[in-house]
């Protein structure tokens, strides 16, 4: 754990609204961009920078629950594809962004980037992009209920 | 193999100038965006849309080809931060963004993309992020060489 790390902090209080999947060596966190349903943050449990100073076996399980984690959401909401981002230039403790694409989004070819930058400057966008299709509780369901077809229950 | 898609045709003519090393699972050509110098994309050999959809063995020797090539970026330029995303929105294709972000960059706190959708629109601005501050050959000669410490030449 390291001091004044905001990821460290939160894998430490696990909210209740947010959480959605404890593995092993990392935890599945609900987005706020939920027009991208389903989009989750996987946190590794280990406070790291990057992939390649992991020790080797914590990457290949961390790496391997990323995957598991990207197949729940592509069974439970179906999206046209997946993007698996790992930047960590705001905040540099390891994490994956794992967003569904929509196959109804108009932007669906660009990176969900432009989307948040634009809204950004543009609350109503911002409101449009966060707003869930579903009550989020639901969403978090449908994810563990997608998990527990392959996983362990640890939630 | 898949018809009519842009990287497999690229892995099957290895074109000399982007071509940075070959990995028994995946091919790594330099990218176009040399601001970020160092940026590479990782193609897999396997034509597969995601990454849950690989077999798990070549999935994972993918994903270390991944951390292989992360750090030799990281070794060579010595970036403040990797980025790595696999998106795959216009080409489904699977291949890892591997960006490397400066430290001078001022939009290092943003993901290159806001950058690149600038430079559409903004002819200037797209050759500034596309111009190398070395040769390209001296950008790949200095990958290869971080790559051959740890890895069996193949190129």
């Amino acid at each position: 754990m390291a001091d004044s790390c905001p990821l460290c902090d939160k894998l430490s209080k696990l909210p209740g609204d947010e959480l959605v999947w404890q593995f092993p060596h990392s935890v599945a966190f609900l987005g706020s961009w939920q027009y991208h349903i389903g989009y989750c943050v996987l946190v590794s449990r280990v406070h790291a920078t990057e992939l390649h100073r992991l020790d080797a076996k914590v990457r290949a399980a961390f790496l391997d629950e990323m995957v598991v984690m990207s197949q729940a959401i592509d069974a439970a909401f179906k999206p046209c594809k997946m993007n698996c981002e790992s930047l960590g230039n705001q905040v540099p403790h390891l994490h994956w962004h794992l967003f569904p694409r929509r196959a109804d989004d108009p932007e669906k070819l660009q990176p969900v980037w432009i989307g948040f930058d634009r809204a950004e400057r543009d609350a109503t966008e911002k409101a449009r992009l966060q707003s869930p299709a579903l009550p989020r509780a639901e969403i978090v369901a449908r994810l563990r209920d997608a998990l527990s077809r392959t996983q362990t229950a640890t939630v």
